[in-house]
């Protein structure tokens, strides 16, 4: 007999299947946040018409008992359970399921003595479950004798009512065989994971006096200023020393200027690699400030992990067998083409080596979360094997359950999603190139949808240092409001890459290039206090997030039908309480632009109800059916961000 | 270190995934028949942009060396592959996938030597990596050093085209890590698993005399009507020992009188068992005989295999451990509630003695393949452990591939779909009970779609000895003729129970039960030939799905929109060739209905096409667009069956 043939033999007692859970990604972990319920549908049966009593067993992996909760049943085989995520970390949960024998006694009594036939077989019977379920010196036992002597059915009724043997019936079951479903895991993360804006910006352009570099200390001076516009995160490209030979030169020119402070991407030189802080930002001691004063405001430093190194780093020197050479003994540059990175060598993952080089990646990752980083922004990870992000996250999870890594990937989305499902806590998404109402309706519906909402949570950025799209270098300041008004509003997750966006700076480097002109990453930066920058705007957007429970998750949306294309308009609600927001952004940076949108059913919404523009207060009274918004840029209007108001 | 790191960082050098294989139904295998080929899908990426090899290994179970075929590039991470399924039995496959160093390697010399630029050195890594490829004393070794010294690119170009080199590249690769995807399964069977017409009868009611029983031997002469009917599978129900004690009589009477023939399903007396023929009926050669008879007319012999006794059976005295008794003693008969069986004790499948009884229950099926049956249409299976299915079915076929399960499951969906995974051919279903055109387009739509149809196999019945439905009981012969061409059309396995249906007869035991009055499970009828009956519409149909082999599968089906809901029309395609039909069923059985049906562009027709209606060989002109059809019960006509005729 096959090895397939004697394991089924060996389960012949198995009688209860259980099937299509709900949530669930295979063998990776689900992403949930933390003091929230968890719950989950699975379809759980048998043959016959048997009755079944199903549990989950759940707990935190640190915990070493496990909990369990009831599993009940819906309809049609589908059954449901929900249990609390108390604890930062990683939970495993599992379905128990087993024929009741007496819960089948019970019903097929209830329903022989309802039409009182062939019931008193079935009372002896049931009695005789009983006796088994006693302990053997219980006093019930004289007392089930005597309704079996008189196979007294209504007796029996009130025995069973009896709260002692129905404490005892519930904990004294004998199943014959228990189905296990396979173990799942939930990875438990702060809501910050869920919820963020981020800020990115360059700490060596944070000096207030022009021809001065910027520094850690310049930097803590401008937190206030990025508190006001309401954001979270404080994203730094790479603050470590910056590679000296083949350093890049403004506009990525192959060869720098004696005083090019180069990219700082091209991590390492002889004063340090990855765990170094370049000297002309400050000392350890000046990010142990950093790191204080931000978490004075509510705010946090996120790090870029960019797992590369300058031609100058001492791990070319201490680590050779990290690199591969070529025959002629030379190394290859990264390369992204037609992109060149002459200032950037990658790792060689499939070195020999690589279980050396793992655990000095996450050294690196240690040093920084013993500073008190606990986000960390991961550089191109679609270029180094998923295994190792997989293996790398859940090592750090495992001690620092508080840290997020955010996954800079653009690339296919089957990588994409990949890393997700490898553990990155978010992930950067083509956001930044869906401009029509329909490609951003379709992007959406995609993101929000099982299974992707269950592992990837997307972080929309309308620019980074990289990508300048011809949408803001074309239509200005209005064109920077909607982008960013997209973003904050359709993701609980986003952020920019300031000063340059409240500043509306948009100049390519050249026709057709997405590339900044005089790119804040070859050089550095004098931000100066503008007029009519955006940033009270991007305050009031912020602020309406935060204190608007409907922004604070990304899938409960849905978008509402408008009759003009330039017009896009979507509902969000709450996970946490009846929250409810109605979003209508205008997409044309230039022209005035009008439509009808339709509330119809599906939306949850009643008849009659008002809307408060959270954008300027206004109020309005809206209907199931058609209602009619105008949005006109020359107004500076770019959106309405209706609150639901139910009950006046 | 926990488990799940540990075994992370085992498999580093891991940089290609293997996901979403589609066809794939979990764990369960496959469905396909014998002499087509398999087709598959599948996500394949790296991180990275190197070049990805995969080939697709198969092999049937019972072979020892794996076959290899390409999985070739379809597009944004998709691949695809196909090999042929040339045996009955069981075929297992999987996918392997790995970086190919010297195809990533050639791919960006070609892109740096087509720019000129950068490229001598990639001369010399490639001849590197040929000098790995060949063997050590191989001629080439010289050719490779000249050009090495000449960093020659157009010799290498040369060489790479050499089909000595070609074979060797593509024979020796040296993949640091192969990615191997679970072993997947495909149960390959013969073609009539997917197209059969099945006929039930009682034996005993198909003796020409009045008041004589019907044998083995009469059946045997009944056999060219039925062929001439143009089934393919003769079902009967159980032909065993039928018990005494018990027994049914006429109409389910609880007592039976003298001469009452009692149910066949409650199967075994004093004369034998399961593997005993009723002595009425013949002996073991007239049943060879009956095989045999049917083998030359290109038909066979579907049993019944009803796992449970009548009191009297054999087994009741042998096995007592095998049955569940009461605190009293006694068994508890076979119920469904509201039906009771009193005839009928079930198998206590929770015995201790299990293991046992699951190998009698094979040795039942052994004993009727040796004698030459090769379909067994089982009795309720889901009143037995989904797991004894499983390994029964799978230790039958493993022998003997040729046999098919039909299972006669009515129960709720989840355990029906669940016995199609545990392995039975065929299965009925809700059809019978599906009348209008919105219940049969989603019943349809939900079996045709995946994962249902990987491994669902529907089997549509009119009627059954136990189903009469009101549909028939109220609309006669045109009603029989609506519902016989409904299932004949809609799915390529159909039966019907006959004579009765033929003959329309559709006296239900009372108003609202879906019992036939005087139900031949219970009496033995004598059926005389009727003039007006069925016979020859049957026989046509028949000769339609025949000749036909859009008929021979049921997924290839879409169905047209019409613009009245008693007309339903639908397409069905060829897996085999370009056949194509279009049928036309009016749901009415007393009053002419007429429709436009839309053929769209969805549909794969020609603007203009001409259609031949096989039932009458009307030809017509059709077009893109809005067709008139109209179907007059009055005129006899319930259906077109319109052969698309693409080309004249």
């Amino acid at each position: 007999m096959d090895h397939q043939l004697i394991f089924l033999k060996n389960n012949g007692l198995k009688r209860v299947w259980i099937d299509n859970l709900s949530p669930a990604i295979g063998n990776y972990a689900l992403k949930k946040i933390v003091d929230t319920e968890f719950h989950l549908e699975v379809d759980i049966y048998a043959d016959s018409i048997d009755e079944i009593e199903a549990v989950c067993h759940y707990k935190h992996v640190e915990d070493t008992q496990w909990c369990e909760c009831p599993v009940t049943f819906l309809e049609n085989d589908r059954w449901c359970a929900q249990f609390p995520l108390e604890k930062l970390g990683e939970y495993v949960f599992k379905i128990r399921a087993w024929i009741n024998d007496f819960a089948t006694w019970k019903t097929r009594f209830l329903k022989k003595y309802s039409v009182k036939e062939d019931y008193e077989i079935e009372v002896i019977t049931g009695l005789h479950l009983l006796e088994h379920i006693l302990p053997t010196n219980h006093s019930l036992h004289q007392k089930i004798k005597e309704i079996a002597h008189n196979k007294d059915a209504e007796k029996l009724l009130q025995l069973l009512e009896s709260s002692v043997l129905k404490n005892l019936i519930s904990k004294n079951y004998h199943p014959h065989y228990v189905t296990e479903s396979e173990e799942k895991r939930i990875v438990v993360d702060r809501k910050r994971a869920q919820f963020s804006a981020w800020y990115e910006l360059f700490p060596r352009s944070t000096h207030p006096h022009k021809k001065l570099t910027g520094t850690l200390s310049t930097l803590i001076a401008k937190l206030p200023s990025i508190k006001a516009m309401g954001f979270d995160v404080i994203y730094l490209p790479p603050i470590h020393p910056i590679g000296t030979k083949n350093r890049k030169g403004k506009n990525n020119a192959a060869e720098a200027m004696p005083n090019d402070p180069g990219s700082p991407w091209a991590i390492g030189n002889i004063e340090g690699g990855h765990t170094a802080i370049h000297p002309q930002l400050g000392t350890v001691d000046d990010f142990k400030n950093l790191v204080h004063a931000c978490a004075k405001l509510d705010m946090e430093i996120a790090l870029d992990f960019a797992l590369q190194c300058s031609p100058d780093h001492p791990y070319l020197q201490d680590h050779p067998e990290w690199f591969k050479k070529r025959p002629d003994g030379t190394l290859q540059y990264a390369e992204n083409p037609p992109k060149k990175y002459q200032d950037i060598y990658p790792f060689h993952f499939a070195a020999a080596q690589w279980p050396q080089m793992w655990d000095e990646f996450k050294a690196i990752i240690d040093y920084w979360v013993d500073l008190g980083v606990n986000i960390f922004r991961v550089d191109n990870p679609h270029t180094k094997p998923f295994i190792f992000w997989q293996w790398l996250i859940q090592s750090i999870k495992s001690k620092n359950p508080e840290v997020l890594f955010l996954a800079e990937a653009f690339t296919r989305p089957r990588p994409m999603y990949q890393l997700a499902k490898c553990g990155f806590s978010q992930s950067y998404t083509y956001f930044s190139w869906r401009n029509t109402k329909q490609e951003i309706t379709e992007y959406l519906e995609e993101l929000i949808a099982p299974p992707v909402c269950y592992f990837f949570r997307p972080n929309f950025w309308p620019n980074t240092p990289d990508i300048l799209p011809e949408y803001l270098q074309k239509g200005g300041k209005m064109a920077h409001m909607i982008r960013l008004t997209l973003a904050a509003t359709l993701s609980s997750n986003y952020g920019i890459y300031g000063p340059v966006f409240e500043h509306y700076e948009a100049e390519p480097l050249h026709e057709g290039s997405e590339e900044y002109l005089d790119s804040e990453k070859y050089e550095i930066k004098h931000w100066q206090n503008k007029e009519d920058s955006l940033e009270q705007y991007i305050g009031l957007i912020n602020k309406i997030r935060h204190e608007h429970t409907a922004f604070h998750n990304t899938h409960l949306l849905q978008f509402l039908n408008t009759d003009n294309d330039q017009i896009i308009s979507f509902c969000k609600s709450s996970e946490e309480d009846d929250n409810q927001i109605m979003v209508v952004i205008n997409l044309d940076y230039q022209y005035k632009q009008s439509a009808m949108v339709t509330i119809d059913s599906t939306t949850d919404l009643p008849q009659q109800f008002k809307i408060k523009d959270l954008l300027n207060e206004a109020v309005y009274e809206w209907h199931q059916g058609l209602c009619y918004v105008e949005l006109d840029p020359q107004k500076n209007q770019c959106a309405h961000i209706f609150q639901v108001i139910r009950d006046e």
